[in-house]
């Protein structure tokens, strides 16, 4: 456990040091140090830079050894070659452990970066680092979007540059992240480390990791048999190797190589588990009925027929023109938010099924936003999970992400939460193994 | 082609008349006759419903027959038993067409709609139809959204509510449209008669068409066999019925089932062509980079190095720790806009490559709205097409939004560009047979 002091140090400092600050908009060390700023630390910040006073209206030092407050995080933006010397002064100031965001990945040069630090006691996330963000301590020390949706995805990134345009895809996917941790070059802190935490990181529920190499399989390997039950992981990565280390997963941790397929899964894995396969489809659309239906071959997705008894108690809400006795359930494109909600509830009471897909084409008879707000209340009051589909122009997207953001997986097409829900079996039933 | 007559009634009417009409919002009679007003439709429009005066400042009529004006055009928006009677006046007045919005689909009562509208020569569109939308007529008379991005793809859909709910996808989605058409039924006009007259209609590049079933093959696969070379045609389905009979075309016509990937890849098709299948990646993500490489394997693209003598033109601009022999090419996320640019415009007049896909990771360093002017005209400048893929925030998506709306193929994800760039190839290589 005492191995592990570095890792709240990391994830929760008190105080930060930003070391190689700018005042130039575009440069990392501006970037980071308007982020740490802007996003409302809570505790000192240290910016070190020779050639300022002052930057942001805080204090500029000159060198580390001019702090004489107690350091908990460093966050280095010098150049590469200047970090030995920096690392020198961070263990004379006694601090455990530095993000190194400087460098190129891949090009470690020669410098003997490990190796002091492991001499001096400082653990080193990076080179080459994006950075970290973890909502809880408040701490947005990103390179990335300073504003962010805070939420229960963690997210572990290999890559700086992806790893930035990810963060900020999650804003406009409507994505709530709880943590962000650049792995960068990994030549200290590593995957495993850091997925540790976060599975024991209570406000985090689901991990989107991208991967182009595993350093420590057999930990990797130990900590997803363990924990995937309770906090399911999305795997990023086209890369071969990173397929043939997890292959004893069978397929129970989705390996995607797509971005939006990726935030698509750890969505739907933040929320709700799913007991088993039966998954009833409701939808104000037969034709995108239809297409969905045709997909779930491909899928653990079962499509059953509902019980008579159920059907009974759907036919009630149906309109004419409806279907009720199939798999989808055909509520005509003049549903509004009372039928779907009619039928909703009773399928959530019901034993029927295991989870619903909820699929609205957008019309003018209905409000999306006053659907999503009913979509809300169900999700809020029954144990079973339901994904809600909605199709159609700006205020069909505004509706799904409403949704997304208090942490329910809507989607705006059908394939997308076909996908979404089988990938939730999946994950389910290894958990039920 | 006397009997093409119909289809410019259907796509150029002079005139109008919507019978059926209603006051409150949500009726279809309300929503068709204000798309058709609110958009600008430019000859005389006919309201009938004998309930008002007046609507929306129109003259509304008791019956068709008191309308003295020729009518091209009929909208039949009444209850669906009210539609033999409706013919015979529309007979009376000498209408040559009529869409029928009214009916659901698959319900077809025993209405002796087919027959009267032969007997009395008029065609029939529907019923449960969506609607009609030509862009270069000004004419929405679809049950979709009022306001639409004008472009070069034109929209077949089968479905009424789906098709409205996809209609409103290309606003969100930046997908310009030619024409939008509902087919409803398919009792009278098919599948073949629109994609025929589509084929022929200047204004239109590409055509998404979404069927369910095929109700005559054999034109069907005469007028892609003739046409698919000049104009590309992307079908949304997922019934095998429609598979098994489109398999001659084996897998040059992508036959898709997600909403969202059938507008990515006819967006892309209403742009350039592609002579080969040489194409080069230029990122500023090497993770980015390796992500999409996987991926060609599962594609006919090729991903070759680029010649020596290219990689020396490239070398000058590519920033240090980038990678300019290889494909992808790594720029690192330093770059900017001038060095996109430097290198694309020496790929772009080269021989190495078909085309390229020009990556780019949100960083602060480069703004994407500059950047995406900067593709924009070299997409002007240069025949070969270049597909930019802009992953980040807010300001990404509006770029890709732009250049969308532009007519240029942009994507905010590095799979669904290459998933683009594999079907153009696909059908660029049917071209060249």
């Amino acid at each position: 456990m005492e191995d592990d002091i570095y890792l709240s140090y990391l994830f929760r400092p008190k105080s930060i040091a930003v070391i190689g600050v700018s005042k130039t908009p575009g440069k990392m060390g501006y970037e980071i140090l308007t982020n740490i700023v802007r996003y409302g630390f809570q505790g000192p910040i240290f910016p070190v830079n020779p050639k300022y006073k002052e930057i942001h209206d805080i204090r500029c030092y000159k060198t580390i050894l001019d702090i004489t407050d107690d350091i908990d995080l460093a966050i280095l933006v010098s150049p590469i070659e200047r970090i030995p010397k920096i690392l020198g002064e961070l263990k004379a100031k006694g601090v455990k452990v530095a993000v190194v965001i400087s460098g190129r990945r891949g090009d470690l040069s020669s410098l003997p970066i490990v190796e002091l630090a492991r001499k001096y006691g400082i653990k080193i996330l990076g080179p080459s680092s994006m950075g970290i963000f973890h909502a809880g301590s408040k701490l947005n020390a990103a390179l990335g979007p300073l504003s962010v949706i805070e939420g229960s995805v963690g997210l572990i990134m290999e890559s700086r540059t992806l790893g930035m345009a990810l963060m900020g895809l999650t804003t406009v996917e409507g994505i709530g992240l709880s943590a962000v941790v650049g792995l960068g070059d990994k030549l200290d802190i590593n995957e495993s480390d850091i997925l540790d935490f976060l599975m024991r990181d209570r406000s985090t529920r689901s991990i989107l990791m991208h991967l182009e190499k595993i350093n420590d399989p057999e930990s990797l390997i130990d900590i997803l048999k363990n924990s995937i039950n309770s906090k399911p992981v999305v795997i990023l990565s086209s890369a071969s190797d990173v397929r043939e280390k997890l292959e004893s997963f069978d397929g129970y941790i989705p390996i995607v190589d797509d971005v939006e397929q990726a935030l698509d899964l750890v969505l739907v894995m933040a929320g709700k588990r799913i007991k088993g396969n039966r998954v009833l489809i409701v939808t104000n659309s037969g034709g995108a009925g239809k297409l969905i239906t045709g997909l779930s071959n491909q899928t653990k997705i079962k499509l059953s027929r509902p019980s008579e008894d159920l059907i009974d108690q759907i036919r009630q809400f149906v309109p004419e023109g409806g279907i009720c006795s199939s798999n989808p359930i055909d509520i005509t494109g003049r549903a509004g938010t009372d039928i779907y909600r009619g039928i909703l509830d009773v399928v959530l009471s019901s034993d029927d099924f295991d989870g619903i897909i909820a699929i609205y084409c957008e019309t003018a008879l209905s409000d999306p936003l006053r659907l999503a707000s009913m979509f809300y209340e169900l999700w809020e009051l029954y144990e079973k999970p339901i994904i809600p589909v909605m199709m159609g122009g700006e205020k069909s997207k505004e509706a799904v992400l409403q949704l997304r953001r208090k942490g329910i997986p809507a989607y705006s097409s059908p394939c997308r939460a076909m996908r979404a829900i089988d990938s939730l079996i999946k994950i389910s039933s290894f958990s039920n193994q």
